[in-house]
């Protein structure tokens, strides 16, 4: 109940600080008798590391995971799932300077007024090296949802926007951007704001393809409402939308309603402006969802703020850092939907005897 | 688990069925000694009840509601509250007509895949009249949180945007916008759909001042989760963002990062573009929420859509339906974050021993 | 989270004070589909409402149920079934006396000490009246597990023991033990006790047959751990035991081990020391529970006691109470059993998928 | 929601097999600024670990923790904290021959049952080893209530009594008895079952003093019911009694009821008999709780049972195990029973604002 722990049947809880000596995971409520491995994880993880690219920070972790419990021989136990990822490139100098002044668009001010006490090495427990673990923990969730395809991307870079949506596209390209030509004015942007000693958002789009109708609860766990709570609690998410999102607002209900058909046989939608979601219930047609990632808070240039004596202070956030994190957040906004499709998956098999 | 149940501490579990004896709710981990009564709640249900103006539902609903336990002498007793509101205006020959036909842009389609066996009669369960509810548990929600101040308003209406923000104004006019300019046309145009035989969508905007620093916990259940989680549960909100929301996709660190002075001889933010979030807990800044809601999908004009027997059907969904929700959705979302704000003011009772 | 929720699947929450206008529960978690009402429900609360004979409590509660939502053409919906129960003979008057006085043996002075602000009539939330609902969910809860024979009864009252078990018998003597010679003497001893203006404690015992093996979690939610927080929980158990319980202090691994064979074709254990559940799991034998029950504190003799203000006081708990309330806990303890095994039967279908 | 996590604001989720890497647990909810080390939980740890005396399993665990997180300069953080305890002494050889053979009185037949798929290695995650992580959990909880003490000691081995109670001699004796004279008996009883190829049960009390008035949730989650279930949960446990306990079965009203006076010019109870618990609420009178442990089913001596493919064996369960587990239930029960303190403790820093 104090906030690590995530989902309601499938439940991931994490630990650890960015500069400790290790991140990791417990992953409750797995079904018996799957197959699950580090390679499997470790898959999911070469994604979001950091180093992976010329437009990533540059510090060299290798993040291999082990697993520590709760798969034997090969095969889930339904014993708890633990697993846990050393850190290795922990420069806690870097931050020695930052010690006492609060990075401004960082949780550092609120963290102190908060708990009193706060590890400052690299943000401690606030610091996005925790998405690391989700990342793990939703590649082990993709095994209880095999059918179910989740392809992430980045949308936007700044204004730059992914025209086309070509899946294969996707891993090709550094931003992960499933446009070819867009990628590159990204990954150009990218690069002129690093040099500014700035940093710039996006909007990443995660889309959930062969949903089977009837996942969520009604009212309070709407799958739409455990979406938006997973997808926000992701570090520098500032907004979530489903289907047409915030265009709906400017949408007729006769735009809008998706009509349905028999084509195929079974009942079957026209359209997707739902989004694959109607009453908090997935309808069978494919969830789409957009998050609005903030540009990374530490840039170097100078900016004003205070320390935790009540001085004002200026400060550059030195160190090798992110100038737009949608790359690396593309795996950890999938792995969130992937935790709570696999959760109600579990959750529906209770719908009915 | 089963979804009806809303808050960790606080916690709201809500009952009922559109067209049943009643809707109602109890909401557990109420502090003792609190003055609460009905009086508290029928106010907000006032604002959120159908047939208070031209441009809502027609349905004659007084929506009273009366206390059945946890309040004694007029205080609270830390006792489980218990509250409910009779149905009253309940007309389900309305319905008797759609009663096979799955009416696009509801859950009926959804809610027959989940569970088999539907209450078909308004909406049952899916109604959004369990909001009526939420907006009673939120009156008390308030009474935790008596300092804090929540003002939420019509911000938009299809395209038409409330320009300036007169708190004052908002319940002056019947669209609760705060631009008495923008609630004339948004209400012109509201009544122009309804004559079309449809509807439109909007943007409902939620702030929350006087919020101390330091609610929120980190990692899962950060503040903005948490809201995101109670605002996307809403019926028919297909969007939540804070602060800059999906505009922070387009700035720079340098624009988007909140710098801190000491102004005021405390620390203190010099803008406010991360809504009043940082990291996951509030920063003391006003706390400011933005949701998108959908055009009602209830509209007179014909649709096409399927029936539970697998025939093709035309609907036209007559009844007494709101053209545009948005004013009242307004006290819905005013509620959401109440309850979220009152039950991080408990759980932040724990931060520190 | 404030302790009126019980189950994780199936969650029953409930509310209500003895002498507010009535109480009641929501369940929310249950499979939809299965046939419910209120007949159901009131056959079960028959047998633990007051004034059914001479040995129980005077007061005269109908104890009619209603239910509100969650059951449609018979059957359930998978919403939330809340269901209620008027309180009819409430004579506030019996406890304006009391009023100030903390009652010997109740919960009078640690609620005080708790809350500060306390519903004195009749003990308020503390009172045992709360039980019905117990005893309304768990005949709703009988309907996931219909293959599952639970049968309580009184294994003693006082130094009087049940010395043969007669399954057939036990509805057939006012004291509900499963030997009509020992209840002979146990209503006896009752009517005696009451008389000396006292009461008497017992201990009930309740047998599930025909109980899948596999049910229960390991570690923190074994099924003898549920078992014994939801017996524990009700008004006057001061103790839980399972199989062999306190008497397998006494005993070697020799003989307390049960020993398989495969008489029948199939696993099968020799004996039933272990009362059917073996590292937190059922083994396919039948559950065997007994909880200690203490005399009821109200009684009619002066005790000393001290009142709110600090002064000391003598008191005789006048009114209509039970001078063994055995023969009600029956029902009670039957419903938690039901409740925790219909739980665990809902949680074991996502063991495996 | 799998079960390997308990409390509800302070938060234990514990993971690992017997023979695996390691065994470990992330504690949340624990309040920021408080100092824990290492050396806490290794205190308790040690007498918990086995190879510690002559009546203990001759294993040769050193059991040494590590804390990974959630404590920085010596303080907790308000972070997760996660701690873990390196396998050493696993001779997975000892149980090859037992594989396919369920051991009695073990949960091999219900793991199967229920997940199909079962680490046969020392029991798993079934085997008392997990109840090391409890006890470091345990260490830290009691931080949180420094001024309550928790004493737990061996009552009864077999028909061996503790007849008197000091304290003092508890850590005297290898046995954990307040009474060095039955310590003694206890010891030579013990080593008669080992020679004789069994083992034996017994009774551990716990007792708690110094405890405030007011811990504890109405109805479901009374201070019994949460005590009684994390008691229940401890591998051998299979009864748990308060106070009087099952003695309260044979007592009257007038004899089982404390009475009050104002001794000391405060509230004050003149006897036990709740054993510090009222209507499920602490009274502030020591809190005590008798358990009963079973003999340890792991016995030399041949005895029959069944294999996973259906076929009968005999069995001897060879290997280095405890022949009466009591002195090392002892720091395991404490440890729960800290737990629960600590989280009611916290819980009821919200009873009222």
């Amino acid at each position: 109940m104090a906030g690590n722990t995530f989902g309601t049947l499938l439940r991931l809880t994490t630990w650890g600080e960015s500069h400790g000596p290790a991140i990791g995971g417990v992953l409750d409520g797995f079904p018996a008798g799957i197959a699950l491995s580090e390679a499997d994880m470790q898959k999911e993880l070469d994604k979001r590391k950091p180093g992976q690219s010329k437009i990533t920070s540059k510090r060299k972790e290798p993040d291999i995971v082990r697993i520590m419990s709760g798969v034997f021989e090969g095969l889930t136990t339904g014993a708890p799932i633990s697993f846990m990822i050393e850190n290795k490139d922990t420069r806690t100098t870097d931050y020695e300077k930052i010690k006492e002044a609060y990075r401004p668009g960082h949780a550092d001010f609120t963290y102190d007024a908060k708990y009193g006490h706060r590890d400052w090495r690299g943000g401690g427990r606030s610091s996005a090296r925790e998405t690391a673990i989700r990342v793990a923990g939703g590649a082990a969730a993709r095994k209880i949802i095999a059918d179910i395809n989740i392809t992430g991307f980045t949308a936007r870079v700044g204004n730059v926007e992914s025209k086309k949506f070509d899946a294969d596209e996707i891993e090709k390209n550094i931003v992960r951007a499933p446009d070819a030509e867009a990628a590159g004015k990204m990954i150009e942007l990218i690069e002129k704001v690093r040099k500014d000693g700035d940093s710039i958002g996006g909007i990443v789009e995660v889309r959930a393809s062969n949903v089977p109708a009837g996942l969520g609860l009604p009212v309070y766990n709407k799958l739409s409402a455990d979406l938006a709570h997973g997808l926000m609690s992701i570090n520098a998410v500032k907004g979530v939308e489903i289907g047409e999102g915030f265009g709906a607002a400017a949408m007729k209900g006769s735009e809008h309603n998706d009509r349905m058909d028999m084509a195929g046989g079974k009942p079957h939608f026209k359209t997707n402006h739902a989004g694959g979601i109607l009453g908090g219930i997935s309808d069978g047609n494919d969830i789409i969802l957009r998050i609005a990632v903030k540009p990374t808070p530490s840039i170097a240039s100078e900016q004003e703020t205070v320390a935790k004596d009540g001085s004002e202070r200026t400060i550059s956030v030195e160190g090798r850092h992110d100038p737009c994190i949608c790359p690396r957040v593309v795996p950890v906004a999938e792995a969130m939907v992937a935790l709570v499709l696999a959760d109600h998956t579990l959750l529906q098999k209770t719908a009915r005897l």
